[in-house]
């Protein structure tokens, strides 16, 4: 083990935190309580100030091999940041430098340790947008980067990855790594940017993104499509894609679990009809683009047999709606065990939710499930009284074999961390993470680098 | 060295080829004359019916350290298909089934040794669209994923690599490798998918490709823009970008190219003003859409001091420009002794065209120069004067020098294939170049498969 005197003469006196009180923060991350690993007793916490700081903890911690944890805005929910063996924790906070908006290229340059929340508004205020929003806008650019996040406006865009061009990180040994650049197409050798990105933080330490920009879109319009039938929702999405229409965002919701965010934020949820809810926000370059979308949208609906439409244009309006929504997780936060993270084809996410209320009925429990149809990708959430009859793990296998099943994986975009690792013997394909195991040791031959997280 | 029996138990006696004149066609590439490699003498020609004979084979070549190489459609030009040593090449012209068009999950299946044009052809079949178009329709799909193509359409909808979604492949050492699927959102480990995407062959046998489809587009539109000065043109197309509108593609050419194109072809360049065009074709979902967006374009371009603005609608005319674009390669291929493929920041491209204008003069040669302006890809063709007068090598530096300044890369669609691999000392970061060799160890750990491609 790394003693602290060492590591402040590379970040100075102030930076290197040894005092358990002063650290307890670090310590955690935004991963459910019932499944939340214990940190370790032994914990230094630094906090370099540079890339060339962050090279020489590195090439120090690699020397004395002792475990590194990296550590960006804490919002993970898949226990990656937490130190659960005796070492550094390494907080980028400090490189929070937005070096440029560059409107030329449609690019900009950030430090990992920039929040989501900062860089947008800088992107805004040059006018242009940032598509993707993986929800917590405390997150740092780092750590949506190592996690590849996703959201809901992957329908239109795609997630983070699409997005990153260029990557400067530090590889566990110390070495400065840059890849990509302000560019749109490179072949040059294998893509290790590709490679970090969603490594969760175990094959370097990224320092600085370079993240392509769009233009602002014009106009916007959200609606709130009601149906009695789950499958009728479901079914009319792929209809909808088909009809050339991209939504920015297309969010599956029911009434049951819907009306609680609602109820919790003291606002009342628009659709009186229904009970399956479609959320389609639809942009445009033009208000006339949008309403032609919208009738596009409805029209499909209508054949799906929705009972109901509405369409909030104003900006209030399509607020509130995407408020409830997203406050979903927050209503349901107090009593969530776990929250899963499944993804099937597009197609089948009807199929799948049909499979999770069959489990919920199984164990007698409430599943509440939602998620980003558009993309596949399903959030069901196992409450308290799952943990309490000691059958969390049992549901959340028999969730997961479904999801198998249907083509899918056990996580779209939260990532492995280390709460999913006990469950990839459900993928039989050895070689597969025999080779992920063998490029853990290319880049970290001493596993100093988050050990434990991501990896079987 | 294998002997052809044992391949035959495998695949079957009329699956081998041993007579050299029966494999011609198989030895070489399109790279051109000036820098294609020699094939070596001792090599047999395989042409396995599945995955599992795949898998046999390599089997068979890893225990027996046995060179493979790999033949998709033999449409790359950087020499990556050519067996430089004994061994065998493995041909996936039979692995040409389109197994599946998915059209609820906006999918295509397809075996690795469909051609381009015949996948096209089935998902305009099936009334969807494929946004990449790289070129010749001949190439195979696996070597349009394992060289990561590009392309003129990638300013709206990016490289091949945004399209694929899942993968089969063969690892070096025999094994089946699945990764991804009909999937919006993966997190499950490190990316292998994206890294055999631009492995160029050298990490695996891809097998069989999972495509993302969209909606066709309802109409069209093709603009040529006359500039008198390059700059104009150049500097036009971020402000368009800004703009809201998100072209298929951007193409930016001179006369004297252009001309020699259409002079070939015994058609006539529509425009009769300037001497730097950009060729700008626009989609959307209805023909007041498109139109909307050719009034925006204008308007910008106006401001840059465009000279004309063509604008054509009818597909044939549409066709005529961009047969003129597309087949310029072919009409000065005779001449071209390399084709260069530096990928700068897209603002960049005119100032990297005035260094390669510079370069040209000094050395007292033409070096036609046109490409992708909305995403900074530049092809300089460098011709067979250079060649013998014995320049070619040092003007190819000369160009990679001035693109690595700009913030560029050498290859930004064609790939490293091996005539690029003599100029990567440009890049000095020695880690990187480690890591990727590291990687190509944990796949191949005899170095039998591409040896000596794309890696230093």
């Amino acid at each position: 083990m790394i003693k602290a005197e060492k590591l402040r003469e590379i970040v100075g006196e102030d930076w290197v935190i040894t005092k358990r009180e002063k650290m307890r923060r670090y310590l955690v991350d935004e991963t459910p309580l019932a499944i939340r690993r214990k940190p370790t007793d032994n914990v230094i916490l630094v906090k370099p100030a540079s890339t060339n700081e962050v090279s020489r903890i590195l090439k120090l911690a690699n020397r004395e091999k002792t475990p590194v944890f990296i550590r960006g805005g804490g919002t993970g929910i898949c226990g990656g940041a937490v130190p659960t063996v005796d070492g550094i924790v390494l907080s980028t906070e400090r490189l929070d430098k937005i070096e440029e908006v560059d409107r030329d290229n449609l690019m900009i340059v950030v430090e990992s340790g920039v929040t989501l929340g900062a860089m947008l508004k800088a992107v805004e205020d040059a006018g242009l947008f940032f598509p993707p929003h993986p929800g917590d806008e405390g997150a740092h650019i780092g750590g949506l980067v190592a996690c590849n996040a996703g959201g809901v406006r992957a329908v239109k865009y795609g997630v983070i990855r699409n997005f990153v061009k260029g990557l400067e990180a530090v590889a566990p040994t110390g070495e400065i790594l840059k890849v990509g650049g302000k560019l749109l197409k490179n072949n040059q050798g294998f893509d290790l940017m590709h490679l970090l990105i969603n490594s969760g933080g175990t094959l370097g330490v990224i320092t600085k993104v370079i993240f392509r920009l769009c233009s602002k879109f014009a106009s916007s319009g959200t609606l709130v499509i009601s149906y009695d039938n789950r499958h009728e929702a479901i079914d009319s999405v792929p209809k909808i894609l088909q009809s050339g229409v991209v939504p920015l965002a297309i969010e599956y919701v029911e009434r049951e679990v819907i009306e609680i965010s609602a109820n919790r934020l003291g606002m009342k949820w628009p659709a009186t009809k229904g009970r399956a809810y479609l959320i389609i926000i639809l942009t445009g370059d033009s208000e006339d683009e949008v309403y032609r979308q919208g009738e596009k949208v409805s029209a499909i609906c209508e054949r799906y047999h929705a009972v109901d439409i509405l369409i909030a244009e104003r900006k209030e309006e399509q607020a509130n709606i995407l408020k409830i929504r997203s406050e979903v997780y927050v209503s349901l936060k107090d009593r969530v065990a776990d929250v899963l993270d499944i993804t099937v084809p597009p197609a089948s996410i009807g199929v799948m939710m049909d499979k999770v209320d069959e489990i919920a009925q199984r164990f007698n429990a409430t599943i509440p499930t939602y998620g980003h149809a558009g993309d596949g990708n399903l959030h069901p959430h196992l409450l308290n009284d799952l943990a309490e009859k000691g059958k969390l793990r049992e549901v959340k296998r028999e969730i997961y074999q479904e999801a198998v099943k249907l083509g899918g994986v056990i996580t779209g975009e939260h990532g492995l961390g280390v709460i999913r690792l006990p469950d990839l013997d459900i993928y039989p394909d050895g070689k597969t993470w025999e080779l992920m195991r063998g490029i853990k040791s290319v880049f970290d031959p001493n596993n100093i680098l988050s050990p434990g997280v991501g990896l079987l």
